[in-house]
């Protein structure tokens, strides 16, 4: 949801903050100098990237159209100030009606589990605040690179709408107790903490932010594709089950994983000390 | 269970140990200065609050009665210089059957449970040692604050009484090694391991523990009380489900939340830049 | 499966590397100068230790062995400068077969899975280098005590073979970021990111790795059998249920635990204020 999130004199400008145009996400391919890697940007910088309808099904969109596309990394990021402040209050607040609410969240939903569904991995860039719906963007994502100045919350409580659909994910990524805390108390916590707490995987100055997403996405970029993208599906579905029916279906995805071309190469070329021809 | 816990002479005596006189469970109102929040505290301070099924039943009706109470917040305390020693040790040996134990620590669920079950959160002030069933109370409630005069342990091994009920909500809290290694080891870990560890949201000096937990629950109040009951009940429910159930159901909670005025007023709050205005 | 770890000169050489020589795993009673504990240690230090088919059926049988011994505590420790590098990537890749590769993961799983079965603790004494299923076999330890010269990764993607059974109990251990971090990174973490992300339970200097594992040790051969058994059980079983169902189960291993003779006489014990009276 929004968030109770209003701009500081003090935070950090990032970019000018002008108002809102050219698409609601721009995306741009070889993104960081890395080849493979698909930069999307919110683009409502004016409004602290709110996911307003027309935000999420645009995200969606992009989201679901590089599930059959060359790209190797996704990287979600925020135009200006923020990183993301959640639903787009005013347009939510205009149609108070169960069925618009029901219909908003299941939108909402399908985009994030579209996160999940592809088969690249997505990191997080969070640069600045990520509060409800932005917060539980960065959860959903596989993993997340924040700089020093990223702030964190799941503020919905603060109005009165606690932040239920981000609950999901946050505490598939926190401990219950930290996670029980961010949801009842919507304070913020900063990016030490967040990485403390298991939100986001590094925390670096902002200056060394795209950086640090570059050296990331190139790690997994010079694996094969079929490799990454067989592991974090399995990741997941084996989350969910016990641990023997996890083994068998890790066992038999790693059975097929080891009969592609790119693993018996790389494996051929670890027992002869050389490095892997892979075609790129 | 009761713990191998025996009184130290240098620990700090927060009160002076006086024989148990009183009822079992001391309730104050609009405790911490606090309008709202209930404090329940154990008050079986020479047997370190050990909980024999008085007090669990006493425990239990005060928690059940609370349900349909105007508290917004509960506190769990423990009189004297313990948090809680966890069974009564003396009072369990004397009646040895398996009817008995099996009735006993049925016993102790049901209170437990209730803990989970309340509309409202529940915070562990642990100010001393708690350990077994005590630092399983600590686990189960929603919140914990501690003193860094704190340990928790669950000794119950030391005696050959593996920590079985308290390993629930231990390993719901704890990662899988940390949890176990409590376990079998039956080692205390101080108030910081147990904030790093998970067990624990915050740790402050005997002195400021009260101030902290009056902030926390104060934190609380300031928030409608449905978002708050359906937010702590839909974080338990979807913990148990799959990542598509959990969000179908988070979705749904959320909507009905958005519906209500508290949440409709908060939201139209935040769009005009003013504060909400909620009944008290 | 196997890592793309190459000895290097600066590394530690707590032992010299000698071509391998003597039983698969070597297996030491009464280990660490402590009555019950059982040392297996992957003894294929030139190999560092890679998981062969023979050596999987080894331990898989020295492990069984276990179950119905006097034992325990179990350490599972590295001959040489590896823990262990995860599979024997050269025999892995001569028998290039969907069929062949099922059964070779199936096989580890089942090794796998006795550790979680034995009704001992398993510790890991991981001294140097766990890659792969040598990471794997960490994280399905019951707990883990590594020297700071120790490190983990689960490199098999650098290789186009994506570790999937090690995410099984990898994802189990660590929270989900990053856990999945070093699934797709395949980089190196140290000791102490292993013990904060949840891996290991303690980080000692190496020259006092033994030491620290004898206490460990020590600390749980110190508990009667009945109890440490039976909790190791109930611990995993109720993982995989709901927090009530859990909380059934766990009663009712707690009233049968509680009948026992060790438990009466280690309750009656504390209740007097004396050791208990148990046989050795």
């Amino acid at each position: 949801m929004g968030a109770p999130f209003q701009p500081q004199s003090h935070a950090h400008p990032e970019r000018a903050i002008a108002p809102d145009s050219g698409p609601l996400v721009n995306v741009t391919y070889d993104a960081f100098g890395t080849p493979g890697v698909v930069r999307l940007m919110l683009n409502r910088p004016a409004a602290f990237n709110a996911l307003s309808e027309a935000l999420l099904d645009a995200l969606h969109t992009e989201l679901a159209a590089l599930e059959t596309s060359d790209a190797r990394v996704v990287v979600l990021a925020g135009a200006g100030r923020a990183f993301c402040a959640g639903h787009d209050l005013k347009e939510m607040r205009a149609a108070p009606s169960l069925d618009y609410y029901q219909a908003l969240f299941a939108r909402c939903t399908k985009m994030m589990l579209t996160i999940r569904r592809l088969p690249q991995p997505v990191i997080a860039r969070v640069h600045g605040v990520a509060t409800a719906a932005g917060c539980q963007l960065v959860a959903m994502c596989d993993l997340a690179v924040a700089a020093d100045t990223a702030r964190f919350a799941t503020s919905g409580v603060n109005l009165g709408l606690f932040c239920s659909t981000p609950s999901v994910p946050l505490s598939r990524n926190l401990l219950a107790k930290p996670a029980l805390e961010m949801l009842l108390t919507g304070e913020f916590i900063d990016a030490l903490a967040a990485k403390h707490q298991g939100l986001v995987n590094r925390v670096v100055p902002l200056d060394g932010l795209d950086a640090e997403i570059a050296a990331l996405a190139a790690s997994i970029c010079a694996k094969p594709r079929d490799a990454v993208s067989a592991g974090k599906t399995l990741f997941y579905r084996q989350l969910d089950m016990g641990v023997e029916a996890a083994y068998q279906l890790a066992g038999q995805t790693m059975a097929c994983n080891m009969m592609k071309e790119s693993a018996l190469e790389g494996v051929q070329a670890f027992v002869d000390k050389r490095p892997p021809d892979w075609p790129r």
